[in-house]
């Protein structure tokens, strides 16, 4: 490419260093805008699970910590030909900014898609976004004053609580079982928390297939958990991104379906076709989807063209629901290898049994901490996430989370096994010297945000 | 495509009418969650403009009020192949998560990009965002607490002013005159807040071709604004989108290339490329980088892969300075056909002359008001944005901006034509009634989001 002559250089790291140092009681030596921040920036540094993780992602580490869904199966000469034809054909609208609501034929296919969870809903209450992730950055922002609560299950989304943690929300987790969670749990928070005066903005939730509980809410649960909402008037946020990943059944009526005016539903493109073009949306009450807009557009403006017209035409010109169902197959041969490696190599510990989605949880014989075990497993060529990245209030040590979704079948047999051989080299010490003494606990007052390794 | 039976339908809108009726004393009629917003998202509200825009969107009508670049000129064919190859080549990692910093490979050639800016920077400082306005909306994430000061140039562009408010920053504004901003009054301003207590988070500017008011800062006042600011303690956030888009001279040093500790420099890829993509970037002190990077994370977890690989593919197998060049020339000719017309039809009005970008800012005869005049501009079949977007603080009544990056010169010349006949009609009922009445105003109250078609 055509640039002029200059070589980038690191000169300006040392003109950096002095200036800091010259900024004196403004800032710290590393950092001469340290004094400046928002309040809410504070808490935003990279865990020290980052740096571990960099290691895990080596080709001879087994990974079961990552949530990256296997594209292999794509059909990459169609996407290719389909691609070319619609810049073509279609270039200046492609390649222009676009609606701060997102395309409408995307959005009416949207609204088809959502069909398979029972709802029936109106292109105009869809707002397309930078992948769901984005979806739930809105509907924090424009629900959530510092302090507010927001109520999660337990354990809940890294990726939700790093987005909760940014607006300072307080999260409250409620207990789940292997039926989701438990709705006399929820009541009993519900009004334990109006009592103590606090402000509940909503409850945030993933039915199907729950990352990173691997649970999916009981069909009888469901008007349940609504309805304990409604009478609580806290708005439902039911995040969908793997409901059409269930490996035996077609998917439970959203929460969604049976409750249009109290819940905002997202979902997302990146599970069921691809994460690259980052497409995702949410599905809201009318006056909260055009705040969503409003909030979208100040963010970004509009989502990309190219993402959503490309995702649009591959809806329109393609099987794409016959590609969910190859996807299915795969995924359960994959849960299948996790269940049986973990059955014959982990037999003390216990796990839940997925039904869809990417994720086991997987509770550690007594005495054992995951989070302390992480860096012994990553030595020995095995990742996961420990349970601690789940919670907001430092629970999770005993437990950990096992993805099935990117290795294949083999690798994740021999991953399962070489964790098997970190626990049980663990639970010998433990059994030596007692209890395994409670590690530093670094990252409970950081913000821990997920990396796309985590999510 | 493929979809279960059922036909979507609008029953649910009556549901949801009653159902907000019974929200009773906790909502209002049209939006059970009126109650639960957090504060910042009270005034998000769309401006009555909007319906306006959306009849100023018609073919009929001359649009002088849009943002949107003409990308014409861009070669179709070459991007369809270029992008069939990428597919097939690529794949896997075009159609997957990235990193949350943004592909390296298209960070090094964005440090490529940014020497014609004078700036020499490390890939490392470098962080990929969904269009720049997404780095805009994360420095201000960052750094921003409700009340906290952004100092701004007076007029300044839309879309950040939206950002701000989104955050709850109090906007100051600084004079501006045919140089850009006026170090002097610069100075005073900042001088002034610091003895008032308030606590200045950032400089907000345009060097370049600013949006809106058609201006570039001179040579000579580079260096003195970024001493102002370093002597302050004010860090500046340098918005650089225009800066290739000179009509005659090479871009003269950016701010950022004069105090590299002191400035977060903002670029985008939108003007000088296509917006369809939403591949922009911010290049920060190392250590707010890396807090860039944690907000975008939990914001959208990854850039599109689509999006960047495409950029960058562009970027190193086609003539894309060429390309820029093309532009120029085009937007030169637009340029020289505005100024042309309001020579001929509205000699009573002043207007700055740009030396490049997309805008220039015209000042009304005396007695005029932009934003009441508009409505029956639009009703003349012509469009512009009044001066009145472009001030947190109810200025710019006086001035409207006129773009001319959208339509053909022609077309130009007959939406100006029609302007002055508005204008004229306008002065000739202050003349018989006296200064015009001054209208209601209620967007000063409203975040006025900028909608793709102001920017």
């Amino acid at each position: 490419m055509n640039a002029p002559g200059a070589q980038a250089g690191h000169g300006e790291h040392s003109r950096r260093d002095a200036a800091a140092a010259a900024a004196g009681a403004a800032g710290t030596r590393l950092d001469p805008w340290f004094s400046s921040y928002a309040e809410r920036a504070h808490g935003m540094r990279a865990s020290e699970v980052r740096s571990l993780f960099a290691v895990a992602n080596r080709p001879e580490v087994v990974s079961l910590a990552g949530g990256m869904p296997n594209i292999d199966g794509l059909p990459l000469d169609f996407l290719a030909e389909m691609t070319a034809k619609l810049l073509r054909d279609r270039g200046p609208k492609v390649l222009q900014y676009g609606g701060g609501q997102g395309e409408e034929e995307l959005r009416e296919q949207i609204v088809d898609v959502m069909r398979y969870d029972h709802v029936h809903a109106h292109p105009d209450d869809v707002i397309v976004t930078t992948g769901s992730q984005q979806a739930l950055d809105l509907v924090t922002e424009i629900f959530v004053d510092p302090g507010d609560v927001v109520v999660a299950e337990a354990p809940s989304y890294v990726g939700a609580l790093g987005v909760f943690r940014a607006y300072q929300a307080d999260v409250v987790h409620v207990a789940m079982d292997d039926d989701g969670l438990v709705p006399e749990e929820l009541d009993r928070t519900l009004t334990e928390l109006k009592r103590a005066g606090r402000t509940v903005k909503f409850l945030y939730t993933v039915p199907n297939y729950h990352n990173p509980a691997g649970v999916t809410l009981s069909l009888e649960r469901r008007p349940q958990i609504v309805e304990i909402c409604r009478r609580h008037h806290v708005l439902v946020l039911e995040d969908n991104p793997y409901g059409l990943l269930g490996f035996d059944a077609d998917p439970m009526p959203s929460l969604k379906s049976l409750d249009d005016d109290g819940v905002v539903y997202l979902g997302s493109f990146s599970k069921t076709f691809a994460p690259g073009y980052r497409v995702g949306w949410a599905l809201a009450p009318h006056a909260v989807r055009e705040k969503l807009v409003l909030a979208s557009e100040a963010a970004i403006l509009s989502p990309t063209m190219m993402g959503q017209l490309s995702v649009s035409t591959y809806l329109s010109s393609y099987d794409w629901y016959g590609q969910v169902k190859s996807y299915r197959a795969m995924y359960r041969e994959r849960r299948d290898a996790m269940m049986a490696a973990l059955g014959e190599f982990l037999p003390e510990a216990s796990w839940t049994v997925p039904e869809g989605g990417f994720y086991t949880w997987v509770k550690l014989p007594e005495g054992l901490d995951a989070q302390a075990m992480l860096p012994r497993a990553v030595t020995n060529l095995v990742a996961y996430v420990s349970g601690t990245a789940f919670y907001a209030d430092g629970q999770g040590h005993d437990h950990m989370r096992l993805s099935f979704c990117y290795p294949t079948p083999e690798r994740i047999r021999e991953g399962v096994r070489r964790l098997a051989d970190v626990v049980r080299a663990e639970a010998d010490l433990v059994t030596m010297f007692g209890t395994a003494p409670h590690p530093p606990r670094p990252e409970e007052s950081v913000v821990d945000f997920p990396s796309p390794d985590q999510v």
